[in-house]
């Protein structure tokens, strides 16, 4: 029987050290084929490159692992993965460890949860792993203390169609963090602050920035409220986001 | 008091017919400002900018409506138009009319829906309207006819927080269109193609095509059934996207 075919992708590029932390913890349950951008893709949501083409190029890993370098965004790397890279669906794709959380409405913007859902619009169980710590040294011990278990249980347990998992861990090290909660996703909002500047011609540009506001601070069953509580997060995510409760009130409106 | 302020925005530029022809409608019900890209921003999904600043200019529009354009992608639009442009929270955040269809998973990739849905965040009623056309001359008056009624009443009757609507329509006249319907999203899959070249210098590159698959193409209360069988498809579209129903099965799973 083969070994479990697991696609490994992320947004912060194939050099990150959490997607090579990420595969090696997966070459212990399968076989591993990374696709990842060639650059940091943070931010670019679940774009897709239409206007430019897309390269692929090989690039060499420790302990054997095949990695492929891709041009183009986080989705792009699944789908040529998928489409031109390797020679049978796989049995999971995994994306990530993200140096920075995704949590709450944050995966919104996330290369890396996008990688996850067209992973699973594919009908393959996928699972994205970020950590609270944007710096390229995060520490990712606790990730990888988890992402074994994850791995292993999606594998013989499966996921249901349509759902993948969004696991975020606090920035603690593995013997400060209480476990691992199932969560939803917590509302929130990033309040920007544009950065408003003027170029040395004379011209006003402007930087996004900002900071998340948790709507929903005292609500314990969230992802926000486990990362402030030093436990990991798992939030099952649906690919379906029709609003199911919203459906019939809106048949009363007449056009 | 003050008429309603609505903003629209899109994913096509500012200079696309979808957005001014929205803009218009939307005059006859509250003061309009238009943010939108100065370029197509198809595929682009909810990216932000992050890694180089964003411009903003002021652009004429005939019949006195603010347009701005900005460097950034759709988020981006509304995000600096909530910070930077507005003197106040609008009353009503409207995107497209998008070239394109945005119906079942194409919302993911799409930056006119995004638009819609960042405005949701910011706990704005919102709503996203596409035409199933690509073409910049795409027929608009079906979904003109239908847009000042929406927006009327989405003006009266608010909608819940954090849900938005995803509007598309069929690219037939509107004396052939047979109505409008309360829909849910279909499951569907778009079924890449990588069209692999060789550049002059001998190194390889693909192109991105593909086909939209409808994953369930007998069932009659989704948006792909609608458009297929001519009529508009209203999806209310959830910010929330956990999956509730998975969330005590995930409990079972020890660590």
């Amino acid at each position: 029987m083969n070994r479990p075919l697991i696609l490994v992708s992320n947004d912060d590029g194939y050099k990150a050290c959490g997607v090579r932390e990420l595969a090696q913890v997966a070459s212990q349950f399968g076989d591993v084929v990374v696709v990842a951008p060639v650059t940091g893709q943070s931010g670019m949501s679940h774009a897709v490159t239409l206007n430019h083409p897309i390269r692929l190029r090989t690039v060499s890993l420790n302990g054997g692992i095949s990695v492929y370098a891709c041009t183009g965004t986080p989705a792009d790397c699944v789908k040529i993965a998928l489409n031109q890279i390797l020679d049978r669906k796989p049995d999971l794709v995994i994306s990530g460890i993200n140096h920075g959380s995704n949590s709450s409405v944050s995966l919104f913007y996330s290369g890396t949860v996008a990688a996850t859902i067209e992973a699973c619009m594919n009908g393959i169980p996928s699972v994205a792993f970020s950590v609270n710590d944007h710096s390229p040294e995060a520490d990712m011990r606790l990730a990888v203390r988890y992402a074994g278990p994850v791995i292993d249980k999606v594998i013989r347990f499966g996921l249901p169609r349509y759902t993948c998992l969004n696991i975020n861990f606090p920035a603690i090290p593995p013997e400060l963090c209480r476990g691992i909660r199932i969560c939803r996703q917590a509302r929130g909002v990033w309040k920007e602050e544009f950065d408003k500047r003027t170029d040395p011609r004379g011209h006003d540009y402007y930087w996004l920035t900002g900071e998340f506001a948790n709507q929903e601070p005292g609500s314990d069953d969230t992802d926000e409220w486990a990362l402030a509580n030093n436990f990991a997060a798992i939030v099952p995510v649906k690919v379906d986001v029709t609003d199911y409760l919203t459906l019939d009130s809106l048949k009363e409106w007449k056009f």
